[in-house]
């Protein structure tokens, strides 16, 4: 199995990426294309020991910063994740992971790769641990601006995913809004609550920030705006509470030493919660695999981005999504001619 | 000093409203009308054991549900949420409580008492405690849709409450977003980005979730629907991890007992960010105190909430807000002449 990584993504790049790959090259055994600035990886690459990696580094001169324009995605076109998606869209890698700005490895992607049948819009999806097992969340930055027809679409794709990969027979679907009552929310929510609850889905409503975590739904559907900031808030909440709570515990001796007894479980506990750990989230949608890793990833979370790649790879998720899609797509096609009509 | 407490609102109103009069008048030595439907406060106020609360019952039979229309907040005319706005006009009762819908309590609240000069949306505000001190929140939930011009206005009340209650210099203000870098977000952050660049506050620029409660910024401002969906999350975390963390640490002996040497401290902990401490949030910007409690609020929260009316009142918060604002109303109006020409 090849996999296509994004040696200039992310915070710590090409660092991270060079090391992560090599670590993720001789545990999972796998082939991995490094591809960014030649001599930039290179002499990363030659700093660090390695015994059986098996790495090809790829050039591509031009590096996508955060925060840049669209139009600038368009000029480089040598830049590493097109040159990353590329190799997926040829057949020369098998998935393609980025740590870089989501929006740029979103629409170069979709560019390069195409969507699927049925999607207008590949959205951000992430796994996240809840009181009952797994919830899906989507979108969770891809589309910052997004129509409720999109909305519905990310349901769909959340329940495809769910059902091929998870093995849930129809996953329940909730909107993310600020209360409730069908009334609450922005224009958007309003519409999409509108279109959920007249679509085929098996839609519970309304949820708030608060219900992510206990698993009331299986797909928790939002725009890119909203799901990043909740996803956000908590990373920020865990770090902040983890710091607060030793900070509060090395106060006395008898919490002292409750923490070092307790510390096993903890790490569990973070381990759970933690991104480094699941890696990144995938880019759902998209005509191959696509992960994106986390901004501030290190070599661990990059290795771990690319475990997550294995893993869709491996467990053909792809086909699977495409033809739950496909059933589907009946459905959204007709809703497509409708929305055609009245525009 | 006389406090004017909405008995319908919340989820388990009138019975915790009337319980946490109660507590509250007693406790802190207030006089506290309750303002509601007369028969149903009467029915649970019979069933209290009170010793020295000054209470009043003032009927307001009509009652406003989570999720009604702006249509029938006007036509309600005895709501609990008008009639305890309308204590605080005529000058009866000094401050208003209310743990019922927040769009009511703000859409009526402003019909009843009037924004102060320079506002054109108050907004709920919340104290968050981060890493370095608190840091205040808003908009959490007043205004689901926003324009570019309100968010800034959110950020001088912001400043104006930070410099006149917690004696802050000149405080850091960040704009809520999906990235650091200006281009990020959707076209309302892009365009308040613009806004708060060019006036004269200390603007720090985007912050991401993750940001809040590190402390990065003395205010950060955002749009109800944004603000919301981040106070529910973090509510929603710390409540499931929490309760993960007990479960975790139940599995094996040296965990359990390193829990419960622990105890002391994780409680303190959970004081420092749980709402029913902190009682409620400031509906800012409005020509009186107006506090809006947590719709789950029991009679704990509702008695917070009465004490932090009682502090804003003591403190005269009002008051110095409005002086702040009338500082600053040179630039504010200006600004708004401008608009007035444009559109």
């Amino acid at each position: 199995m090849k996999i296509a990584l994004d040696a200039m993504g992310g915070d710590y790049a090409p660092k991270a990426a060079v090391e992560g790959a090599i670590q993720a090259s001789e545990e999972l055994n796998l082939e991995i294309y490094l591809v960014g600035v030649e001599e930039l990886i290179k002499k990363e690459f030659d700093k660090c020991r390695k015994r059986n990696a098996k790495i090809t580094i790829v050039d591509a001169p031009e590096v996508i910063k955060m925060g840049e324009s669209i139009f600038s995605f368009r000029k480089k076109r040598k830049s590493s994740i097109r040159v990353g998606a590329q190799l997926v869209k040829n057949g020369e890698a098998d998935a393609f992971v980025s740590a870089g700005d989501t929006g740029a490895v979103m629409f170069i992607s979709k560019t390069i790769l195409g969507a699927l049948k049925g999607v207008e819009r590949p959205a951000l999806a992430i796994l996240v641990p809840t009181l009952r097992g797994l919830s899906l969340l989507i979108d969770v930055g891809a589309n910052a601006v997004c129509k409720p027809r999109h909305l519905k679409q990310f349901a769909f794709m959340g329940k495809a995913f769910m059902e091929s990969v998870m093995g849930m027979k129809n996953p329940k679907i909730g909107l993310m809004s600020i209360g409730e009552e069908e009334s609450k929310g922005n224009e958007l929510i309003k519409d999409a609550y509108f279109e959920l609850k007249n679509s085929p889905l098996n839609f519970i409503g309304n949820l708030e920030g608060k219900d992510i975590y206990k698993g009331i739904a299986d797909v928790i559907v939002c725009d890119g705006f909203t799901g990043n900031v909740a996803l956000k808030v908590t990373e920020g909440i865990i770090e902040v509470l983890f710091f607060m709570m030793r900070r509060e515990i090395m106060q006395n001796l008898f919490s002292k030493i409750g923490y070092l007894l307790m510390k096993r479980a903890l790490k569990k506990l973070k381990k759970k919660i933690d991104y480094t750990e699941y890696g990144g989230a995938l880019l759902l949608g998209l005509n191959g695999i696509c992960i994106v890793g986390h901004g501030r990833s290190n070599s661990y979370a990059i290795k771990n981005a690319i475990k997550m790649a294995k893993e869709f790879v491996r467990n053909k998720v792809q086909e699977r999504i495409k033809l739950e899609l496909l059933n589907m797509d009946k459905y959204l096609l007709q809703d497509w001619r409708i929305i055609g009509e009245k525009s």
